[in-house]
């Protein structure tokens, strides 16, 4: 993509809070790629008024190995037979799918219900889904997203077998627009409630950080090696960012922008 | 409701590891009024074919204020513009909307990459959306949302005047169908590789539990009182019991059932 932004639709064009979207390309990856479970929607049948909602796995990346690929999403998961027969039933250019990756990092507790609210990073795409055939690029998703998971999990555990890599599905979505929404600040209260005492010196105002934790790890029961580093590292890596993101976006205070909508 | 079960429609059924669904009301709604973010989905436009997924804050309930109100799902987000414009121009009984609710309970790090995967517990129901208009519905639905953020939180923070209830939008989803997924296990690998010490020797297999976690409290700049205990307690609270549960799940050994499908 030659451009570093992804192009507003009428779908992502943002009507509130515009100073918090954006459609910028590398902000848009990084919240979908450090997000643990994305959510696919989709309508699974023409005859079905309601859509449905897949918690999958999910990664952008460019395959290296075509010089014309752009950035796609690559999805895999056992909850995906539906969206797999969907898939592998539709023509070029494939169906149209929305994925969206949110994070919560705080809860904003405000002096009144009416202004509490989060913290948090959101993603949004919409595109075309189609399975991946050919087993180059397949193979190269399936390392991609395992990788996602556990930065170097591929090369530390037996590779697929043929059997295997014929067993495993994986969804390409070619991207059609896409936008990502944010909030990190302390809590706005107004100045009605923040000069009245009766409120002020009543309840308490601030931010609870809210981040992905990520425990010891438990051996199962047949396992034979002690932890490895690239395991270790990850969950002390992780909570460590994670945990410092939310903790600043508890404390930021933002400098005022003028709003677009304003 | 009398029956304690949805009844499956043809989204809802389970076409894979149908052991680890559920149609059970309780387990349902308990894992929707425990996730802090859910996603919303629906078809913007008829002439639109991708549908689009917004981030809310949901809780299921059934209000007693009418005694013959089944348990309905309640939305409540800054994010929702677009969702209450549809929600208002729509006639009774409302528009399709699917809503999922997801934790991520542990990643799964098995010998090979094919059966790597998560512990989680996911929701679905689909259901016709519609404002709420009754104004003391709508209270109790904002009570219901604010203390299922943090308990207690209604109470401890500055009621809402008549023009803030007035600027607030709740939605009510009327449940059309719904259905629970979950995995709570150690992993599964194939025997051939735990008897192949050129793997098992080779590669750390287990579980890394994870949870949302919650910090310290950062007060706001304006704050004049110190923690609350409905704040510190919840804090404590959820961390000890998400920690729990994911350790748990990290190392259960499942009692093999007879797989249906199988």
């Amino acid at each position: 993509m030659a451009d570093e932004s992804y192009a507003p639709t009428p779908s992502t064009t943002f009507n509130r809070y515009k100073e918090r979207g954006s459609y910028d390309v590398e902000t848009i990856h990084n919240i979908f790629n450090t997000t643990s479970v994305v959510h696919v929607s989709f309508l699974p049948s023409p005859d079905d008024p309601f859509p449905v909602i897949l918690p999958m796995i999910g990664q952008i990346g460019t395959y290296p190995g075509d010089d014309t690929a752009e950035a796609a999403c690559y999805l895999h998961g056992y909850v995906s037979s539906r969206i797999v027969k969907l898939s592998g039933s539709h023509d070029d250019p494939g169906f149209p799918v929305c994925v969206t990756a949110t994070k919560v990092d705080g809860y904003k507790l405000a002096l009144t219900p009416f202004h509490h609210s989060y913290n948090y990073r959101s993603a949004l795409l919409q595109g075309h889904a189609a399975l991946v055939t050919d087993p180059a690029e397949k193979t190269w998703a399936l390392e991609l997203i395992t990788d996602s998971v556990v930065p170097g999990r591929w090369a530390h555990s037996r590779p697929p077998d043929k059997g295997e890599l014929a067993a495993t599905h994986v969804i390409k979505i070619s991207i059609v627009a896409a936008s990502a929404k944010d909030a990190a600040s302390v809590p706005a209260d107004e100045r009605k409630d923040l000069r009245n005492e009766a409120v002020a010196n009543a309840f308490w105002a601030g931010v609870v950080p809210v981040w992905e934790c990520f425990g010891e790890p438990v051996p199962a029961p047949y396992n034979k090696v002690k932890v490895p580093d690239h395991v270790a590292e990850f969950v002390k890596n992780e909570n460590a960012n994670s945990e410092e993101y939310a903790v600043w976006a508890a404390g930021n205070v933002p400098v005022k922008k003028k709003r677009e909508d304003e």
